[in-house]
């Protein structure tokens, strides 16, 4: 199947990462040395642009704007949580037509992909030659078939210095911290917390995630062992933990059209356990939470080297198979060929085995119901890259006069 | 007044900031090169630490420690929030004449000047050599007579990087979004989310401090206003904002020693206002708060180079004026001399005048009841230091087809 000639579009949707324009930029570099591909132009606010047609050209663009922009969190083109309609695939199809769009690249997470797959089996029915290439980005890391999703080391790296900053204030003003991270079906995100234990009494040291089963008695008392032990109890927490029934420990009533709930951008989880804490373990009890916000997504300075690299060549592997494989669609996986020293290699995974579905940590990556284990933390330290390092004084006592 | 010979003690109080070890690592350099201090101890937890005696020998930290000490944030003696009664005052007396402690380091805020203020009176009433030093921190910047506080340019960088994040987080998928920053009783440090506007239409676009009375109507209004002409609004408020009559928008019942509510590590600021908002703008309108935590103070990573300069020198010249000067108690005051270069010099203050109150925003530093003076600006950009830059693309229009 030769590769068409004509036009590519990018596209960008769901909630944005420190380095989803690393893979903006990575996919309009490799266009513009493809060969096949004469404009490369970007959707705004990614599939609405589509059906707007609200189309910019990204061959404008010199090279040392997309250096720029390949450093800067958010969304480049703007991004979008709307789930197309079949009527609506239709119609982005006839304006791929019009614009002579036979290359696109949908650099989003798992509803992203569906997006993608719903848009190319319609493509498919058509006689139009198509590329639809799905770029995968999350700071969730719960994409299926991938080693690790674009997006995750960088986020994981902004949780682990927040909790690095979090270990060394708590042990001056002892207390109980919980701290609630993202992450509405998988706990990746918050098990990144565990790379800020440097000291042996550093936390986390509790660690609830939403693939095991949140019970509020149970946390209170492993809260209660952990402060009588250390005298401060430092707890990190997944947004998405859930009792046995499934039901939410925090509920909130907002869904967007992909029937997600609407966790994020509220305090009631830490707040709401903070008044459990405090009604059973006393009020005297010095309690804080914080919620971590958007900033795990976009705080500036927070990208990991390790995740912008790979987020950059996926966006370029995206496009050699493209414009050089059989394949007209298809996701990027990245495969993990080794550990020390890390080598990853990208393949092409089948759209309809990304979309949709969300992928939870296995178990062998968790420890018992509140913490993580030791495969956890080598899976994520390179991902995450070198972290500050914490230092105490010796604490050499003085004689008692 | 010559200077008496013995042994140093220096105690970190209050809230931790990112670079108050540098404060202690300069007292401990400067002590050590003194030749009249010979020993010099650490009390654990301020004057918790002196009136339980748990000091600890510094003179026993090598140069590297204290050296990778004063880059890790939180108090590396550990923190107190403690007003010492009269009686424990002359307990800590005592203890400071049993260890032959002749001089006192107290690195801490208003409160932490006030311990120290008592404790010097009440050594005054005595024949005992004793000097009393407080070194200055709080990331609140509300310190009297002091241009700026060591602690607040590091906040305010840490502010002003999570802004930037969200601009771009903000205009990938727009609605409104609330930051609520810490800072009781001064607007310092949510003013300086001023300082991450880099194009015409980023935000904070607008900026709530507790200098001015917020009113709820107001505020409804000025969001509506801002969504209306940019599709987007992202506020900076202080979670300090109070009404005409003096009460706390968002109040809470738990009271520190010193009397201060403890609004910090709860969401329910943010979540009203977005409560409100929603009812009076409509549920449909995207809105999403967060409340900014312990990560202003304590992330890791977020230094600004002046500040942790300057709360160096500051220790330092605190020493120097303990054993070279003739006053036997004050602290330590920054003077801006110029602002390009930006340069300044350090200068003794009374401690009665830094003790107890707290200095809030000048007016000329504030625009309207919604905004700060580029006076602010200019005041506060040398303390944050350079900040990435963000980067958009052109966005040159493909022409319709």
């Amino acid at each position: 199947m030769k590769a068409p000639v004509g036009n590519a579009l990018i596209g960008q949707s769901g909630g944005p990462t420190h380095v989803i324009n690393q893979s903006l930029v990575g996919v309009v570099e490799a266009a513009r040395s493809s060969g096949v591909i004469r404009n490369v132009y970007g959707a705004l606010h990614g599939i609405k642009g589509v059906l707007e047609e609200q189309l910019i050209d990204l061959g404008a663009e010199s090279e040392a704007t997309l250096e720029a922009v390949a450093m800067t969190p958010g969304a480049a083109l703007r991004s979008v949580r709307k789930k197309p309609t079949r009527e609506e695939c239709e119609k982005a199809l006839a304006v791929f037509k019009r614009y002579d769009v036979r290359y696109v690249f949908y650099i989003g997470g798992n509803d992203s992909a569906e997006t993608a797959h719903i848009l190319s089996e319609i493509a498919g029915q058509s006689s139009y030659d198509l590329r639809l290439f799905h770029v995968p980005k999350t700071i969730d890391n719960d994409l299926r078939v991938t080693d690790h999703c674009p997006g995750y080391g960088s986020a994981a790296r902004y949780v682990a210095c927040s909790f690095l900053g979090d270990n060394v204030d708590v042990r001056s003003l002892p207390g109980v911290k919980l701290n609630v991270v993202m992450g509405r079906n998988a706990g990746w995100l918050t098990a990144a917390s565990a790379l800020a234990r440097q000291f042996t009494d550093d936390g986390p040291h509790l660690i609830y995630v939403p693939e095991t089963n949140f019970s509020v008695d149970g946390f209170v008392a492993d809260v209660e062992r952990v402060q009588r032990e250390l005298g401060r109890c430092i707890v990190a927490i997944s947004e998405g933990v859930h009792d046995a029934a499934g039901k939410l420990i925090a509920e909130s009533k907002e869904v967007d059209s992909h029937g997600n709930l609407q966790l994020s951008g509220s305090g009631a989880l830490g707040d709401q356990l903070s008044q459990v804490l405090k009604a059973r373990l006393g009020a005297k009890l010095r309690v804080r939470a914080d919620t971590f916000g958007y900033a795990q997504r976009s705080y500036f300075g927070a990208a990991s080297a390790v995740d912008a690299m790979e987020a950059r060549e996926i966006g370029r592997v995206a496009v050699r198979l493209a414009t050089q494989s059989d394949a007209p669609t298809g996701s990027i996986s990245i495969l993990r060929e080794s550990n020390a020293p890390y080598r990853v290699r990208y393949e092409r995974t089948e759209l309809k085995l990304v979309a949709h579905d969300t992928r939870p940590m296995e178990s062998t990556l968790l420890r018992g119901t509140n913490d993580v284990s030791a495969a956890f933390l080598e899976y994520a330290r390179p991902l995450v890259g070198e972290l500050p390092r914490a230092a105490r004084l010796s604490d050499v006592p003085v004689k008692k006069s």
